[in-house]
């Protein structure tokens, strides 16, 4: 993408109304803008995060065996009334009424219409296992909508939900949801701690929040420092294989790690000393098993190998997909602007020209450019006719990874620079090895 | 992907609510769910051909120079009330009130919320031209929704919205959009004509909708038959270029095509008789010039060159995305099922398994599956357990253009059978020759 021809109005004065490092540099790189208290318009820049990683997460369902679909935002109050929440949510749940007086409600989570979908169609233990997830806009109408995308009203949220005959198959669904997560949280270049939890109005016993550690977190944390030098990394994994799913379980949850709503003073006491940590979080995932809850209120039942009318035991799971646009700047940013990890970052690459009319600045700079574009990547070109120090600042607070710089100095001796936006190191070597080594860092192949 | 572990709950019956073959059709393919009047679950079968339209209508529009983004569903009052649409808009206005009693809808459309963007953003003519648009739920509280997901009441559409100096700029962004949804629809596999129409709520003078001629279109239309041969193929087209993009808008309008509403006998008389149809069409998008009438109401306006303040010229271009699945079923089925076009079709290839169980079968049958993954193609493979004739009818019914069929009697003979779903052709011929013919059908390179 050429910046002339983009659109990317950053802010250069900082914004009265953020609060915290996210929103700042959210709004001040042009991201987002807010269209109503709690509710973002995606600018260009913040939508094509947002779908890397929306894209990853589907990446990573997929690869665990669960199927996507999508339900609608706006759902029946019947069922709803059905399992009891209806009433049971409180004033979070926006209640609306159409044109024919029927209550209405913009989803803020989807147990009941999934389990409606479920007892429609499936009647059989030979249809399960059976996971199905979308990625959808749900609403929580909060009374104080505050940190822009953290915590707003209007929010992409992937949540999935698991159908098993028995419990233990449940359970492996739980573990193989809790394996996924981890592996696109990685993805993304966050450390995300499975941390045991407090279920809330979804209900059930077992269940473990995603918390990425940050200054600004909402939740208060307390866990063995052990626990953040664990990573998944790029171990292969069987998602059908229980005990290969069970032992990342107990490898990421057997060290104690808990939200301040579940946290016992005595066990963290039996944490060695030196690794007692205290610190804050954000939530950015979590995962239920609630047994029959739903399906019992609803009549989500099968027929098992016997014949006989069982309840489906369930789990749901869920990602905060906006939310995570937050957490990742929280943990990664400096005084000059964001700092993109490779997973997520909207382009590959900067370009900034130095002389922009210069001919052989121009002529070097396109070839930069169609060269990345070849290998798959997509560069943005600032092309503009601004001044360098514009050019930089600009680059350095939309947090592109990479830069190459081209100037008419350099080009003399053959040579381009690139630099690194997390540690500003920067190196002269030709161009075309410029692109070889951004290319090698993302995976591409050259010639 | 493997039957036996996929969600697709086809039904044997035909539902007695859907007064439509798409209707019936997505319903009985396991394609969508109802969740309330006008409202659906998109399952996974539905999810896919929704996504592959979407990602055609991404791609077109970055080729033309768009620039993607996303804007919220709900939107506040308060913007529509200085357009003046608040009150204009009829009852098909979902209208929310939050637990803040701000008054808010559900976005049936987004001018106004583009116009505040580009005001708050934009003020000098240096940065036009500028394209934005975005792919997002939208709702519209139709007093009797119907025929499924072609007059919904939450629907996905895609709306852009052009900013330019000149009102000639603008034309030219109307006649780009033109070209750019000319090579949508086909890439689909659907003859979408565009047609002389009235602008209605959103205002202006200069409007074409593009009909599929369908005899379930809620449009009477009337044309020169001579259009209907007019092809955009495989041109290559500068969407830079005036001229060209002028070219392509006066080959595809100079002809009589209207809808009723703009229907004139008069005009009509003057086509050759032998030329003169009347059909039925189906409304898959519209494309508006509207010059000022939101930047005047709304204060956008940006300097020119001699620094005078003067109102930018707008327009907006609307895709039905999810309406257009029931298009394209609409215009591509038979009395078996639907028939999908190469373009939009869920899965590349079906594969049936004539003797599941059977160890050569399974074997061959695995091997394909392989390959044609290994090729970037996707394939469903119906390894469950049922009688050929279920198998088939399954396969029909959802419509994959190309089906595998492998069972013991051709393996012997070193064949399977490769049948086309359009034509019922099939041919006989050995596996890798199977898989390097469905290859080449969708342009992947076999080594």
């Amino acid at each position: 993408m050429r910046l002339s021809r983009y659109f990317l109005p950053v802010l250069k004065e900082t914004p009265a109304e953020a609060q915290i490092v996210s929103h700042r540099l959210m709004l001040r790189a042009g991201m987002i803008k807010q269209a109503s208290a709690g509710i973002y318009s995606w600018l260009p820049l913040g939508y094509k995060v947002l779908k890397n990683i929306e894209n990853i997460v589907h990446e990573e369902q997929v690869r665990a065996g669960h199927i996507p679909m999508l339900m609608p935002t706006l759902q029946s109050a019947d069922l709803w009334r059905e399992s009891g929440r209806y009433d049971a949510y409180g004033p979070e749940m926006l209640r609306v009424r159409d044109r024919h007086d029927r209550d209405m409600l913009y989803g803020p989570t989807n147990e009941e219409l999934i389990t409606d979908i479920f007892r429609s169609h499936v009647s059989s233990y030979k249809d399960l296992p059976l996971t199905l997830y979308h990625i959808q806009w749900k609403f929580r109408d909060e009374i104080r909508p505050r940190f822009g995308v953290m915590r707003g009203r209007e929010f992409l949220m992937k949540d999935g939900y698991n159908f098993d005959l028995t419990k233990e198959d449940a359970l492996h669904a739980y573990n193989r949801h809790l394996v996924s997560y981890l592996r696109t949280y990685e993805r993304m270049g966050l450390q995300a701690i499975p941390m045991r939890a407090d279920s809330g109005p979804i209900g059930g016993d077992d269940t473990h929040e995603f918390l990425v550690l940050a200054e600004t977190g909402e939740s208060e944390v307390f866990y063995d420092s052990e626990i953040t030098d664990l990573k998944f990394g790029d171990r292969e994994i069987d998602y059908d294989n229980v005990d290969q799913c069970q032992a990342v379980l107990e490898e990421f949850t057997s060290r104690y790690a808990r939200t301040d709503e579940t946290h016992d003073q005595a066990e963290f006491a039996k944490v060695p000393a030196d690794r007692q940590r205290t610190a804050r979080g954000i939530e950015v995932g979590q995962i239920f098993y609630f047994g029959t809850k739903y399906s019992d209120a609803m009549g989500a039942n099968v027929a098992d190998a016997d014949g006989n009318r069982v309840p489906v035991h369930m789990g749901s799971h869920g990602i905060g997909v906006s939310r995570l646009l937050g957490a990742i700047i929280e943990a990664s940013h400096d005084d000059n602007g964001i700092i993109w990890p490779e997973g997520v970052t909207p382009f590959h690459c900067g370009i900034v020209n130095l002389r922009q009319g210069d001919e052989q600045a121009d002529a070097a700079c396109d070839a930069l450019y169609a060269s990345l574009t070849a290998l798959g990547l997509e560069p943005l070109y600032d092309d503009r006719d601004e001044r360098a120090g514009g050019k930089f600042a600009t680059m350095d607070l939309i947090g592109l990874p990479w830069r190459i710089t081209v100037g008419p100095r350099g080009l003399k001796n053959g040579v381009v620079e690139l630099t690194s936006r997390r540690t500003g190191e920067s190196e002269e070597l030709p161009p075309e090895q410029a692109v070889a080594r951004v290319a090698e860092i993302y995976g591409k192949a050259t010639a």
